[in-house]
């Protein structure tokens, strides 16, 4: 009834996060109400990204250079990695502004479930790049039983390097209410508090 | 941060109905992830839709062909014509299969508060396909102010056409409880009772 090009759009569409296949027809009818200043404008985008956009070599990150802008700048701190699980977890960082140094991207955590084993993660690609330079690993996986035992995993790999390997502390959110936090973050910010 | 393309990228998606900034970024991140599988394909059928998709010149329908092919169909009723808001709504009816007849899009609604007057509308256009074959007009604005001004605007205007000019019926909608509807919606559905 839509002709099958609208068809195939609301098809693709519904196949993105978050979108089912209402909003996909919201959205598709919106695209082409739009034509002129949305549609066209988001296929050149797409194809600009799909053409330019490619993963570091380095790190895993997603950029239109490679090495990406992260490890090819002088002015990040070389003697520190950051090890997240994919590319959003990088880009949360840095949003923070919070890391100056550079990041290592594993592509997923360890999953007896999904079948997902450490030779999957690559970790080996990772050992590769701690040379003398480097004298700290951040893990900042999730603070899932997936991203914690993937977080030990790494912890124990890179033992024998003799390197510093942290991980991000788990506490109250900034902000946060104790109200709605779950008793395993308050015993966690209990159990690592300071003194004033 | 994210480099020029996956920015602009986000920019625009965040333009999209229902997404957001953050939701924007989920959807971009999982467009790079996909990129062989999802966003090139997307690329290709928005490029599609935009090269082959136009507004229908008989009745405002969005369609590859003009006549749309519910204009062209000798199968549909074309003694009865339903008057729709938008192309959404116009779907909606189709996706309903319970009016065989032709359509008639407005693209918009009576409106002083967006400045949208009758001229608007091109109702001109709308009385122009009144040869002597329609014998009614449906009326199928939502059932919102704007909307029932619009129709009532429209049952005037076609007053001395000499045809019935009709509205969809208010009332209970199938398998809504009275709990949850407003009070205007049990007034509208007791006036409009009927006998078993």
């Amino acid at each position: 009834m839509v002709g099958p090009e609208i068809e195939r759009l609301m098809q693709l569409l519904s196949r993105l996060p978050g979108l089912g296949p209402r909003s996909a027809r919201r959205v598709a009818l919106h695209l082409v109400e739009k034509r002129e200043t949305l549609l066209l404008p988001l296929a050149k985008a797409l194809s600009a990204v799909g053409d330019s956009v490619k993963t570091c070599s380095v790190c895993g990150n997603f950029d239109s250079v490679d090495p990406c802008s992260i490890c090819a700048d002088p002015r990040r701190d070389q003697t520190i990695l950051c090890v997240v699980e994919g590319v959003g977890s990088l880009w949360a960082m840095e949003r923070a502004s919070v890391f100056s140094g550079r990041y290592h991207v594993l592509g997923g955590l360890l999953s007896a479930l999904d079948g997902i084993g450490p030779d999957d993660l690559g970790l080996g690609r990772l050992r590769a790049r701690l040379d003398g330079s480097i004298r700290e690993v951040v893990v900042a996986t999730p603070a899932t039983v997936e991203g914690q035992t993937t977080a030990h995993y790494i912890a124990d790999f890179l033992a024998d390097c003799g390197i510093t390997v942290s991980g991000l502390a788990h506490g109250v959110p900034v902000g946060g209410e104790l109200d709605y936090l779950d008793d395993g973050t308050i015993g966690a910010a209990l159990r690592a508090r300071r003194s004033f």
